[in-house]
């Protein structure tokens, strides 16, 4: 079983920047980077040392791994016109399952990190979990294997459970920052600026260390205090959408109470 | 003007311990813990080496100033039948405007602490914003200046500021935690162990130090991703209410990106 060392990137978004940036930090070789849009593979390819490329049909034979980071919805196509079905491939979605691989495949898996990436901030990629599924015990030995060498918390997951997560992963990043943006719009509006509730933000963030969110509850909601939902409500009045949110979350809390 | 030195804390919960606590670490004299509630008033008077009394009508004439940190809904009815008109007295509430104070009282404000607390968990008071409102010059001058020794990060804030203020609190924090407790259900149903979440919400917080929300938004729905969000819609069929919060939010977020 030979190790993994030479990688090829198919994909120049956030989630192949980071993992290709912490796998050329650690050693790994990225021979080359695909992307559809040439000027976005060769940004990335030339932090990695790699070479760029456009065209599927010309991607190198030569790799121990090829990661598949691209937009879920694309994956399942580019899958069926990849040439290399023996070579060790991997998808980073989380809700994509293993069997998005085409029947004639013979060695390929999951390599998904449980993080939001942007561009521009940076990651350690140390405290990132990694959720690895293969399609035998040596596939998987070997994704163990590199995943434990970028990151101290890898996790053996199967495509159930990594959509579970995946939503769930929404629900506790996606949505939470749509809350903060929503926060962001009202203190806005009223010149207050945004980083007055920065503390708050992280310190509400934090407390899940000490205990399930639900018993953490604190505001308005969980205590029923119906007038300050009636006058948050009506200061709302002219935004509709928001006003919705607020009324639907806080009725939900509220049956949390009992 | 004679410096605030000695305090009376009218209630006994969350925000009445964490700012009780925080005044008797500065060296201020907590005379007497107020609540309706007798065993509480206790519990928090003998942490602040304070007299517990549970008798409206029998709270002490002395001190320089009365904290009232009690549910906002009971505020209004607490000082309709409050003996110390003119005492200078200040409400903790975010929503409840200055205004609430009857017409006969001479000192008063606002003195408000933008920080979700739990009884629990310690919290560095020094990083709490502090919103201050008073009814004249001197006593904002007194109040400013019992805030800045607690805290760097001290505003004025008039009512209707502060109103915005907690609403943007709510969701950035009371539905942040909601959108935790989500994933938490989720998670728990699948026997995912909930810590492998807590490095992606702790990112998500700590993103916002580096600019508005709105633009550093990831997921699905700001990828337009639709056969994700297709996927994480049938994986919510059997929760009515979640689906629902799904798709709103996530339409929501499509709507952002034009």
């Amino acid at each position: 079983m030979k190790p993994i060392k030479s990688i090829t990137l198919i994909g120049s978004g956030n989630v192949a920047t980071h993992l290709g940036l912490a796998l050329h930090n650690k050693g790994y070789l990225i021979k080359e980077v695909y992307s559809n849009t040439l000027k976005n593979a060769k940004i990335l390819a030339h932090q990695l040392g790699a070479i760029a490329n456009n065209n599927q049909s010309k991607i190198n034979h030569e790799s121990d791994l090829y990661i598949v980071a691209i937009k879920d919805d694309a994956i399942n196509d580019f899958l069926l016109h990849y040439p290399f079905i023996d070579k060790l491939t991997v998808h980073t979605s989380g809700t994509t399952s293993i069997n998005t691989f085409p029947e004639l495949f013979q060695n390929y898996g999951v390599f998904y990190p449980l993080q939001t990436f942007s561009k521009k901030k940076k990651v350690d990629f140390k405290n990132i979990p990694v959720c690895i599924e293969a399609n035998s015990l040596e596939n998987k030995t070997l994704l163990l294997k590199l995943a434990n060498s970028l990151s101290t918390k890898v996790y053996e997951v199967d495509s159930k459970q990594r959509k579970a997560l995946h939503v769930a992963a929404v629900f506790a990043c996606n949505f939470s920052n749509y809350m903060y943006s929503i926060a962001a719009y009202i203190l806005q509006k009223e010149n207050i600026p945004f980083n007055i509730i920065e503390p708050l933000i992280i310190e509400t963030a934090e407390k899940i260390k000490h205990g399930n969110p639900k018993n953490l509850q604190t505001g308005p909601a969980i205590r029923k205090d119906e007038q300050i939902i009636t006058e948050h409500l009506n200061y709302l009045e002219n935004q509709p959408d928001i006003k919705h949110l607020y009324n639907f979350i806080s009725n939900k809390i509220m049956e949390q109470n009992g």
